[in-house]
């Protein structure tokens, strides 16, 4: 490290943070209003930033949403990352309710919000497809990576996958009613497929540690 | 039958191909321009029928677009309980195969934006719930009838609930991009895995009988 970058700039520090409070505020502007009701100008209010600043950091609509979603699903990575891959009996089902709260929250509502505006949205369409794209890959990467899943052994991609759209899908049932009762049932039944296939996998791989935890 | 019934009305047959022209029009106009692009006008313009005879019909923007997405899930219905249970091997797959293409079609694409619009649209909310909670139990019921599912073996209903909700999960996925082909990969490996819970359904309930194609 450098003593330049250990130096904080306080005007840095400043744009950072409002840089972060227009982000957040523009997630649940999208969450809560759609992408009809989400403007640059209804967000800066929300951040208690001036107009000309918020276009500062954002040029367009488009970049300020695009933006808002990547930035949120970043931080929820790293915090899954943080989470580290638990260990022992019961962990398949650990890591299965976390994959799936990834689908329940405000940021699962703002991109939902954002996915289907591009549906319709000439200037959205291939920026969101290609944001989508990339929380994906990065969700079925943390997915494999928590689950111990070995993707070489045949079935086992696509099992982690149809795991990741029904997730896609509880969230969207979620939407407009509170769905959680009849997901934590659906959840701890298709915990407990995934963690048939996982002990197979295992076992397949490694017959003397059939319950071989993740290394 | 009565020989006023069996007499046609001329008059009352030209009103229900009015209604239905619309009904049509409305879903493809809320697949294609989403809920905000989406009005009695615009649609009566697209059905080729004068805005006084559509609000005739429906007197609200949210008559037209719900009872639009109701019509054509009902159609739905009809067409998946006329292709009545398929017997023998791989006909689990067959169901799965046919359930999943529910999620993948312009009325999937329709009730998406009806659904996400109801999530910020106070006027559509509570009906639009409604209406979801009707057309999911109706796809429940089918899925269960078709797959043969004995849901009084623990689990079973929500093998099945899971299955519906990764239909949609894979509905989305499919929104911006063609996901056909990843689809049925996922598609083939979970139709395998509830292929196996169903047979151990079966083999549980009637061992003489570990086979056995729905009655």
């Amino acid at each position: 490290m450098t003593p330049r970058t250990a130096l904080r700039d306080p005007k840095q520090d400043r744009s950072r943070a409002t840089r972060r409070r227009l982000l957040e505020a523009a997630v649940a502007c999208l969450a809560e209003r759609g992408w009809s009701g989400s403007t640059v100008a209804v967000v800066a209010e929300r951040a208690g930033v001036s107009r000309g600043a918020a276009q500062h950091h954002f040029p367009t609509r488009e970049d300020l949403f695009t933006a808002a979603v990547e930035h949120v699903a970043e931080e929820r990575s790293a915090e899954l990352r943080a989470l580290s891959a638990p260990h022992g009996e019961g962990r398949v089902r650990v890591v299965v309710e976390a994959l799936i709260a990834l689908y329940t929250g405000p940021l699962f509502r703002a991109a939902l919000q954002l996915w289907v505006a591009a549906s319709y949205e000439e200037q959205l369409g291939a920026r969101v497809a290609a944001l989508e794209a990339k929380i994906g890959r990065e969700t079925h990467r943390m997915a494999v990576e928590l689950l111990g899943a070995d993707e070489s052994v045949p079935g086992v991609r696509e099992a982690v996958q149809g795991l990741l759209d029904m997730g896609r899908g509880l969230g969207l049932a979620n939407l407009l009613t509170d769905d959680g009762h009849r997901r934590e049932r659906v959840v701890a039944q298709w915990a407990g497929i995934l963690e048939g296939i996982l002990a197979a996998q295992d076992s397949a791989q490694d017959p003397g540690h059939p319950s071989r935890a993740v290394s």
